[in-house]
């Protein structure tokens, strides 16, 4: 079988052939900036899906705001360990940031059991109560987006896209009102893969702008 | 604010309102299995996608293959760590089985290296010359799994859903036609969460039917 095996090759292809389809199909459409284009297009190229054309919601200082807080130290909080996987650490780390997800820590398990609510609402109550600047990424858990905005504290930035059919879109709806600096999917899609893929597109873009 | 907590009271309701939803939109359907719809319906819940109605292709072995592989003592073997992290690992140890992501293996990367290959690639390489029962996992890489069709090798099973613009739609096609018990996805949908998704409604089936 005949088939390109590099991978660089096959990601600079692939966008071309998103940035083709989207000339062919939706000949109005512009990205409001070439970072929008970036994020966009990254997580059509994750998703097969041109819907993201239309839901993506970016909050008018997200991206001056997650383009700062991941080009230094800080600490990105994720509600699942699918999200965490998808990010690029590596690069992440070359800007001093690092990356959690505590859904599985014995003080997130103790701490749901004990009153009532979701591992990921645990979570969240852990991550906004350590120091230091602080990133949120969702991409499941409607319960985790929901109870960071019942926090009052200062955070440098949330990706905000839980998938679903119960509160998934309450809850970013709840997002875009809250005055944060966010990136949020509108309506029910979303995922972990969504959330990966906006973060490593910034992350591509800061690395491009050394 | 008032949002439901209980995440088994969530993912029941997630799958009541798919089903209406089906039942309004798509009142001719009808799905070939309990198992079948099971699957389907987990990968809607998992994307918000309902497209998967009609591009989940399933191999007339395929689920009695997969039951019977994950019901025993295997491995799966999955192309990203996305997808490793995705799979409920713990209830698939209950069977017996295990699950592993060579991608980041120093072998793979010095294999993929050396000959010019995708590290994807390297890591169908290593698996397939593992002893025991083997099923492949793949939600991101066309390169992997073309590489596992040019093997000759027995396998348990394949869900194959990588998703993408460059290979993977070919890659799908040619797994439909290799005559392996396989789950694929037709056209350039899938992903890491698609595939776990999979994984995950075929041992929630058997974990129901102990």
């Amino acid at each position: 079988m005949h088939y390109i095996q590099q991978p660089r090759a096959i990601e600079a292809k692939s966008f071309d052939i998103i940035g083709e389809i989207v000339s062919e199909t939706r000949p109005e459409y512009r990205f409001a900036s070439p970072l929008h284009e970036a994020i966009i297009k990254r997580v059509i190229h994750t998703t097969a899906d041109f819907e993201w054309l239309d839901i993506l919601w970016f909050s008018d200082d997200a991206l001056q705001r997650l383009c700062a807080a991941l080009s230094r130290p800080g600490v990105i909080y994720t509600d699942t360990t699918m999200a965490l996987s998808g990010i690029n650490k590596t690069l992440l780390a070359t800007f001093g940031g690092e990356c959690r997800c505590y859904i599985s820590d014995p003080r997130v398990v103790a701490q749901a059991k004990a009153q009532g609510i979701t591992r990921s609402m645990a979570a969240v109550d852990i991550a906004v109560n350590e120091a230091g600047e602080k990133l949120f990424v969702f991409g499941n858990a409607p319960t985790a987006l929901f109870r960071l905005l019942e926090h009052d504290v200062a955070v440098s930035g949330v990706v905000g896209v839980p998938v679903g059919f119960v509160g998934a879109a309450e809850s970013k709806e709840a997002l875009t009102r809250s005055g944060l600096p966010a990136v949020a999917a509108l309506g029910r899609k979303g995922g972990s893969n969504v959330a990966a893929a906006i973060v490593n597109a910034i992350l591509y873009h800061l690395q491009g702008a050394r």
